[in-house]
């Protein structure tokens, strides 16, 4: 038996004995259950080749921005982790930058999901640490080269149920039609319509997208006709590939609705290269009322997550590019923000609109009492840096008290690290155990109905919110 | 012995066995010290008259706007849950309704007050669900018909000492004074002098507020003098009946002295209907230090409470009205705000501002010091979403370590649900012990003092505050 | 032994018995480890010349602001809580008004810290009271007229290693140099450069301070040119004396890098008294700019303070002066403010920014995501009225989980209150134990780790981040 943390039954169970032998009960009844992932990042190429994982630097560091900030806050440079930089710099090379900084993520949720991963999927044995890293480059090297550790047979043992990826609106999904096409595989991995990169038009392909979003799927119209029309065709696209939701990220949460003429003078102003940061602005709150009007008619689930300022560090951004651990979130507020949207189709039947966020504290002041009122509203899992215990503890106590269990989106991974997805679950289910079982302990909820409440919040509620 | 969480003697107290045990100790001295309920929502014609309630949904459903919202929110439409919308909505079909989404409250503040209420008041025995529904409705029914369940008896049952009403400067309090010229009935009914209506130039009926307030208190004199002479005289109509506090509820917490000849032009604008949105803020940010300037000379306590996007839903509140659940808050800043004020009055002899929030952001950044320093400044209680086991405790831990004990309202309970009184005031009580008790736990707090504390918090704070 | 809670070996430790024995543990690892102090307001002069403190009022009462701002708040006017405001006003008034007040701090981080200095500094016997007030009085000026009691001696045997004060940027620094200089006496005293009163253009004696700055230090030169070179000559005698910091008391944030001519255009047109408060902020916000630019070239690590509405009272301030307890925080965001630093420095080898904040909501928002990704910037500890047990708490539980515990500045105790350094750096430890045993406990840090954490966090961390 290990004596890993990792391996500790009662990990992430409250320190109280009496409260963590409730937990424990009510951890029990939902550990089995399948994973349902609404949202993440796992490339669907992945799984549609099912090529093997190449080695523990490139599954477990250089993918994931969370694990490399953190090095390079220790005063490693960004290049000593990123392969191709240098010729001294290779998967070994990385693997021990990583080890080296291994004692730096001691509390830390990634910290948390990676050794869960060294013990549970991994069944590594040594302890990481800088002497140890050739040794453990070569354990888990090995592992890799197993058929059990491909990308398919490890989706089926994590217990995945659904799956579903990011993607770009013109992306062809067929990665996403060959894994459904193929019967041998059992996992839904289902599409996101990703739009930003078309909607936003400071992003820096925005008029080339537009160019060739119109031009491939707009219906022969031209303009702003177009442009709507050729968005509306490629939602229909991902639906009819089992897309879900459409997820959108945005600067602030403002939303608008412009008269017509009004937005197409600013989408041909912004074609034209001469559009402001108002009207950038604008535009993006314009297009959020556009896709909710959209999401309104076709039934997509509208993801809303705001607040990030990317790429922060502008120096690190122009060498290795977005996704590198310097998006920093700031103050949002929803409540005057989403009011257009809300007005319009807050009441509307079958509108399921979820609200992310990393400002926590919205939660309390803005979202539980939105998601009280609203029934399309619902309250998105504490997710980014906020997807990590003591931060869902946090979440939970600040909306339940206003909209209960039943407001929220049920947990979300986030995830472009496949292998930590097991451990992130297993994380959120305990939390979900921890806080329920003080409820019980607390006498304001019921064992009874706390059983109930787990399946549901684990089960049920993505299910729910995301209309799977 | 009822098996209800409600009636378990321990519930809301923290759940680590000797914590609990002081805790128990503490509730212990305040479980029966009578209620002060210095700010809330009850009609004082009830009162009066002592008419029997009509049936369990006009008791408990439809005028509570934190339940009705989170029905609302499950998917049920607003007009299913309002009396005289439609020919098949009655109160026992809203009854219905309530009863199939009571789960949704587990865990929610709402549900935990009307667990109690089941429970203490109306020991109701059958769980509430949709199963039972009709025979919930009949027990509630027979239970409302009999005598014990008059207001004043359950105002004599409740032990309430002083009941606060919220009025209109116009009222002419005479329910009020019936109450009190009636010897039969000990029991203190207060109005408060709420003028929202009367200092908001956006208010739909400000004009015609302001013509009759001028013409029937104006002592003859017409324009701004007459506007301020009217309204010190309506304050001191209400002190005559017992008013101890004026109440704002405004949309920022802006204060702004304005020279005369300013004020006068604004409020000249306003009767024209000819103000903006900046006149607006700038006027109501302005009647709070004339309302300041009225609290220091007449001894009114003063109480403000902003940060609400009232009515967030266009549509409902078109349909059915204010307070119908969907007033959201957004996020405030006290510091400039209040300056105005505070530099004029902060210090003035005898002046209780009592500054409330939703914004939980506020406690430990602004309002702690705030009141640390100023004698006239005094952190109101969570109330409103906030008034929540956890946020009750979160409030505490936010505020004592600048603060202490000394500078908080005590418990308000804010409430339109007069049977929900004694289960708010208990929970009070109990997070009030909870908190102490860890205190005294971690040796923070002497085992003495906290006794002392408890029953200066529960009883001392409010009649402090309120000046009772 | 004695009864006060002070005295409670296990006082500030977690409840729960499990993980409070867990945290004895870690605390016996770093109790007598010696106080490393690089951030505070003790007057040099005084272990300069280790005079006798001359009364209790003197030492514990008069110059500490978080003390009289809450008897003031009571309602004691400030004047008699200040020597030489009347003749009636003595050292003995101002004790009794404080024994009088001592009730009201119970559960605060000021009594929590005076009642740790009677209990283990001056092993007080009589509880503080209103009753006793003359008696405690005598017993502590008794103590202090020993020579046990001499500043120096308690330096000593408060186990202090490094202290650091706060100073003007002209001053000579010559108590420094003498306790220097003095081989009799180990303790270092290191000076902080804390240019506010030269970078502020709205400070009253801005123009008067750059006269004599570049006057005294600019190598000649006049203007802004010589107003630079004035303040890099100035950092370099403060470093001489053993200065590792500079210290920065801002309004808001914010950061900015000028183009020379438009900073120099704004320096003149301060100097002839006419910027505007626009002009104040922008420049404020280039020399923070500037600061860091320096602070790169020099080495002095740089700490930021912003946030706070420094003199809120101003009749307060006109009579009694800055430091008076009426210093209100305001809401802060970092992101966008310090981006223009972190653009050009965030990387730059060497270079320590330390960011500290009362607005809490910036903690896991903001601060361990920046600290969390650029190896300058360190996560300043909770501080002012943030320096509380439940604060900590929430500070650790706020930026652990984002960027770990090697990212924070280690704890400052800011303190112009000599007596209560030791109280102030134990509850410090204790709390650093308390939160670590929680980890442990959850099994989410394993106690081996945790044993080398809490060394870490106690001793390295303040080393690291302030180069020591």
């Amino acid at each position: 038996m290990s004596s890993s943390i990792a391996a500790a039954p009662d990990r992430l169970l409250p320190s109280d004995p009496g409260t963590r032998a409730i937990a424990r009960n009510l951890l029990e009844l939902v550990q089995d259950l399948p994973i349902i992932s609404p949202h993440g990042h796992v490339d669907p190429a992945m799984l549609a080749s099912d090529t093997p994982f190449p080695d523990p630097a490139s599954l477990l560091v250089t993918p994931d921005h969370y694990v490399k900030r953190l090095i390079h806050a220790s005063g490693v440079p960004m290049d000593r982790l990123v392969l191709g930089t240098s010729p001294d710099v290779d998967a070994r090379s990385i693997w021990r930058e990583f080890c080296k900084a291994w004692p730096l993520f001691d509390g830390t949720a990634s910290g948390y999901w990676l050794r869960s991963e060294f013990e549970h999927v991994f069944e590594l044995r040594e302890e990481i640490s800088e002497a140890t890293a050739d040794a453990t480059f070569e354990s888990l090297q090995r592992r890799l080269n197993e058929p059990s550790f491909r990308p398919r047979q490890l989706f089926k043992d994590f217990n995945i149920e659904v799956l579903a990826t990011t993607d770009d609106p013109m992306d062809d999904l067929r990665f996403h039609a060959e894994i459904a096409a193929d019967k041998s595989f059992e996992g839904r991995v289902l599409p996101t319509f990703r739009p930003d990169a078309y909607l936003n038009i400071a992003h820096p392909d925005w008029v080339e997208n537009v160019d060739k979003l119109i031009g491939e799927a707009g219906d022969g119209a031209s303009g702003y006709a177009g442009y709507l029309a050729a968005l509306e065709n490629r939602r229909d696209y991902f639906i009819k590939h089992g897309a879900v939701s459409a997820d959108h990220g945005v600067l602030t949460p403002r939303t608008l609705k412009l008269d017509r003429a009004e937005a197409e003078r600013l989408f041909v102003k912004a074609r034209c290269g001469e559009a402001s940061a108002e009207d950038r602005d604008i535009f993006e709150a314009h297009m959020m009322y556009e896709s909710a009007r959209m999401s309104v008619q076709d039934g997509l689930v509208m993801t809303l997550h705001p607040g990030s300022f990317r790429n922060h560090h502008l120096p690190s951004f122009e060498k290795f590019g977005a996704d590198t651990g310097h998006d920093i979130p700031f103050p949002v507020s929803y409540t005057e923000a989403v009011r257009p949207v809300l007005q319009d189709f807050g009441t509307a039947p079958d509108f399921n609109f979820i609200l992310f966020t990393m400002d926590e504290t919205v939660f309390s002041r803005e979202l539980a009492p939105l998601a009280g009122f609203y029934p399309s509203v619902y309250i998105g899992a504490p997710w980014w840096f906020l997807d990590a215990p003591d931060a869902m503890l946090r979440f939970r106590s600040a909306v339940t008290e206003t909209a209960g269990f039943s407001r929220s989106s049920g947990f979300i991974d986030d995830t472009r690290a496949f292998c930590s997805i097991p451990a992130r679950h297993d994380a959120s289910r305990r939390i979900e155990a921890s806080f329920l079982a003080r409820l019980v302990a607390e006498h304001r909820v019921s064992e009874e109905r706390a059983a109930e409440l787990i399946v549901d919040v684990v089960d049920a509620a993505p299910r729910r919110a995301f209309k799977l």
